[in-house]
């Protein structure tokens, strides 16, 4: 933890010495479950309606090891909170004000940076203009600006066009920028490879690719890895990043979780375990993966794991570790000798935990115009018009 | 919400009225991926040292709308304290005085009852004296008395007898008393049924019966109908309470999930969505029980699906449906037609959610002298001697 | 094998030695997958239309250790023929004397006893009186008494009633009797117990009974463990049979397999591999049970399994062995190492195979008025007027 | 069926008429279960120890729709069934004539080609030269040119290398000559293209080309689409044909079931419906595949099936469809009205059949240096060196 007074190191000068950074997970899923967050508009008044709330997330997340706080601003701009009906007690300048003083002043109380960030636009999928779309991202940088965050992360696009259009715009503050894309190995909705997206990003400014949302551990690491081979084979430089689901999403179609038939009520099935955690953060270091964190369904615990499993790397434990003995160490106490032979690596890491639920299936069918992973080639003629598709849907309805 | 000032109603006096009552969820699991309770030892010292997490998971609950704050003292004994091993920076005293306090402040924030309990002891196990283990529940009793809590819970009680010891100090307080035992449909450890149960505990003087944790909550439903049958026929009278587990447990033995070869850290793909929950609910309704509440795994949204199932019985809303659309309503609003469609009731109740897991299976195989319920015959035999053997472990080594 | 010339003996005659007598397996499946059985009527004019087929399946069933060879006349009576409308180039007289000839043809190739059948008769269920189905059991007698038959099966009842009456036929040709149920441990369609339906048939003067066809292995063995117990609680003898089904069927209601989703053309996923038919051979060994044989689902192979597990207590190897190394002791000459390491009992004993279909679940739920075994207590309630229904049916439309 | 005297038409005026040509099934997996078959050495001594056997066997596959009997001469040169280490009662010679004349009796009952065939040789993996390969293919030719089979079929080879070498000597007898690899998607094992691999056959005389065995019908489609890909991009022209397992294998890396840890024994939960045959009748037609057969786990009723889905495209159903109901017809005549409700395509194309077994899991891991797909891309690195390792592998120990 950085001594009091101390100036914290920056984004890019822990990434350039090779320190791991360890993300936090993603608000609104952990803050729809504590009942302060709507499935649905998933907007953030909550930063100013149940602060207390918001702090202690917050404050969970850095126990847990985390370096960075997102700014819980998501869909918080004006016209969104609009859009998406709710009749407000806060504008979203208040909204977006507090949720910037939140991450601030639980980053205060240990190691960690604030990061504030933008997300891809119905403006953009409604054909807005280049122009237009970078107004936008403009207007939500000013309190960021304000409040003076570390570092800024344009995330959750699923256009790689979108996103350098952000990047554009973040970079113009002079603050570090990263940039993720919500997409897996088959590229965004364009059809443009991992690869190809992380160069286009890299040449727009940003500092950090990689991906966030969408998709399982597995998945991202394997989109990231396409990325980093892009961009070294292109014989440019960056950092890489990423923040996936903690839910098995080995069915998904291109669209990730959004189209399986269980989001977003009844995914708790698919949870990742702690340990799968801890695999998660090992496949992606050894992946050449150096800012590790999470996106929806992250809890503190999974955030936790990814700090205790990169332990040697790091140097220490996170704080939240005084209630944690490695993989299960406390159950050496139980009085039962069958359960206190859980305490050891190798038995959590063999488990194959089951279900409980002799009913359900290992896989759903994603809904509509996705097809599952094992026809990819069908996939690929059925969806070349998804985003005319959208573009319709976006501009006949409200989003 | 009782208008402050007011004089709220008793726990008695609710359910005499026919009210249901809503209970809250277990602290210990929450807490512990939260970051602030070691799975193993599962000490409260979080009420001391990290009150701001414990008071807001408190929060949370009561949001849910539950109608009951249990203090969390779980386990908090001295002797407990120390037997676990920690060193620890506050006395159990100090520990549970905090607990009582936070539990009461929150419960002063809406409509909601603080409860105090005690639990199983090791020196049941290890053979002491009725008088010694009395000795250790009316210890427990001083602070909940001091802090005047509004009634008492015996909770997680393996044999019956221990329970009924547990009641009859807990009734010398002239508080109300409920008592709920943590077995299934197959009885105590010592084989007495859920009925014979169930009449022991009302003539020991508990007001209100049933069970809490190792089980989920069909099994649990299941075998508070037991004990309701066994009331009856015994021409007695009492009041009916569940608390469950949020794990779907159809493969345990006897010793509920303890023995599940998943318990305690892969637990996640046997979590109950808010769907299971009002199931639960309804049935627990429809079989007679009045105080629905929860044990490990629960979340505050678990909470609110039993608090939104039974909307119509209850007359109202908890606070925290203003950020939850019944039945996913707000999923109306979705861009995507086949998102769109999943806002009904009957989409969600039909769903047989996917594992995203395909090398896992459905059901495990407890460990050691348990069996599965397939089995339940050979199991009769097998588990004679459960209780010697279990006081065998328990002398010769610490709990 | 008995040398030619010489009187095999009878099936009393091995059972009163101790004698392990291994049963056929059932041949409307296994001619319905070879093409010359129609699923639904299920009626057996092979035995006269294909008897080349009628007669390999024997030859197979022998060659794998079976000891008897059940004529193939199930549902042949002249009224069912015509009931199931078929177009019949055969008399049902034809077909039953065909179907006795080649069961005693290929019996004489070896150690095995021809037995014949009779099973439940829609006139019972169409309330036609006692005498009328005596009349129709006597008329099915015909052929067996003229062809001499070693000994008779009653089977295939879901009433013991029906089955008392059909023992009392059977019984007056002098020939030693078995009677087999088609129910699982809650008893038969008026819930009598298999501990009160042995003790009736015994005394209507079976001298073995059993189960046979509509519950997996598992099941039946448990539910003739239950009728041991009654008839030796009631100080009565018999000779102890199964003939389950070669499918898991964990899932099904007291209707057993018919209610299944999957019933009748899509059952393949739980069919038994040879090593659960020795675990099985195993476990009615162990319970007492000496005819221990199969129904639907059965192939030569799965019988083959019974005989080899029972090597040592049989003191030999079935013919067919010569094709079959045990445990997979042939993979030891395998080319690729981890598949040589398959050649091993304990391999095969462990092993729990996967099923290929991540979008299929473990467990149906079975159609209508039966429910699942989780909820048998419903089912007590939801069943009582089982053949009520039952009859209402059969009287309006023809069976 | 062709009308006796008069000569049936050639495996390829039927392919150039746009027929569709019915294959049979494999014959070690299914006279295995009846018996006759020792899995592991897999040798065909059945033909002349069990003739009756083999022969039944031919007519349920004639009857079910099967336009071809393909001899049972599967690893009977006299040197392979040396190998195996069985004490032969009969010459290789003899049982591949016993194999020729079967066939030929069988085929001659209806409108069926007789099919020789040769397969991959030890002598390749141990780097005999192309000489001697060739010499062990001449030499198992003579009894096919004798016997005068109608014509040849190269299959289940693992190089397209090697099974250049066969097609280039079966060409020589002027029959007309098919080819099918046991590759998947990802090529043969030196990881040459599906679609290349086509070509190498097609250039080195094969008129038919395609895969058998090691594979899904689903993997087995797509493969033979991209081998028709790289045929009709390199201008050629060919007829194709599909003979895969009825086993689904949607977990198998490269090497196909063999690794799957359920190969042999346990394959049973595996085991493809007639509705899941009915789709693979469809995609292969709709793939342009006009030679549509199966390999290891077809039962007559599979192949049944695969004629029944081309009804309309053959314009006549098999002889064996006379004991079959389209879609479950049959049931209408059950007497329990869900039964009844089962007679309809919709029901048996929509159900997800459960396996019964939830201890098991829907995928497995591939034994050994092979891995799962999900991990393609490991896979690539660490199978590099796959046929060293099965060079030395080979050179050390008999086959």
């Amino acid at each position: 933890m950085a001594p009091s007074g101390q100036k914290k190191k920056g984004i890019l000068e822990r990434l350039d010495a090779g320190e791991v950074v360890i993300g936090d997970g993603g608000f609104v899923f952990a803050l729809e479950k504590r009942g302060y967050v709507k499935a649905g508009p998933w907007t953030p008044e909550a930063a100013a309606e149940h602060p207390e709330a918001v702090r202690q997330l917050h404050r969970e997340f850095l126990r847990a090891g985390a370096n960075v706080m997102q700014t819980f601003t998501f869909y918080a701009s004006d016209d969104k909170l609009e859009n998406r009906g709710n009749v407000q007690r806060f504008t979203g300048q208040q909204i977006n004000e507090a949720a910037c003083d939140l991450a601030r002043e639980v980053a205060e109380e240990g190691d960690a940076l604030v990061a504030g960030g933008v997300s891809q636009t119905p403006s953009f999928l409604s054909c807005k203009s280049e122009n237009d779309v970078k107004q936008i991202f403009k207007k939500q940088l000013d309190v960021f600006v304000q409040k003076n965050v570390d570092f800024l992360i344009a995330e959750y696009f699923e256009h790689v066009e979108e996103a350098e259009w952000a990047v554009q715009v973040l970079k113009s503050t002079g603050k570090p920028v990263a940039a993720t894309l919500c997409i897996g190995p088959e590229g965004d909705l364009n059809g443009i490879s991992p690869g190809e997206c992380a160069v286009r990003l890299v040449k727009a400014g940003a500092q950090i690719v990689g991906v966030n949302c969408h998709f399982d551990p597995e998945m991202c690491v394997k989109t990231v890895r396409m990325m980093k081979e892009g961009v070294e084979k292109a014989g440019l430089k960056a950092h890489y990043m990423s923040q996936p689901l903690a839910y098995h999403t080995p069915d998904c179609n291109r669209q990730g979780f959004i189209d399986l038939p269980e989001f977003p009520f009844s995914l708790e099935p698919r949870i990742l375990s702690r340990w799968d955690m801890q695999k998660y953060a090992r496949e992606a270091y050894d992946a050449g993966i150096r800012y590790i964190g999470g996106c929806c369904g992250f809890e503190p615990y999974h955030v936790r794991a990814l700090a205790e499993e990169l332990t040697a790397e790091r140097g220490f434990l996170p704080a939240g570790s005084d209630k944690h003995g490695l993989w299960g160490a406390e159950l050496k106490m139980h009085t039962k000798p069958w359960v206190r032979a859980r305490a050891r690596r190798d038995y959590w890491e063999k488990l194959k935990p089951a279900s409980g639920r002799p009913y359900c299936p290992a896989f759903s069918m994603p809904d509509s115009w996705g097809v599952t992973k094992g026809h990819a080639d069908l996939m690929q003629q059925k969806e070349a018009t998804t985003q005319d598709q959208l573009k319709e849907l976006f501009t006949k309805q409200k989003f």
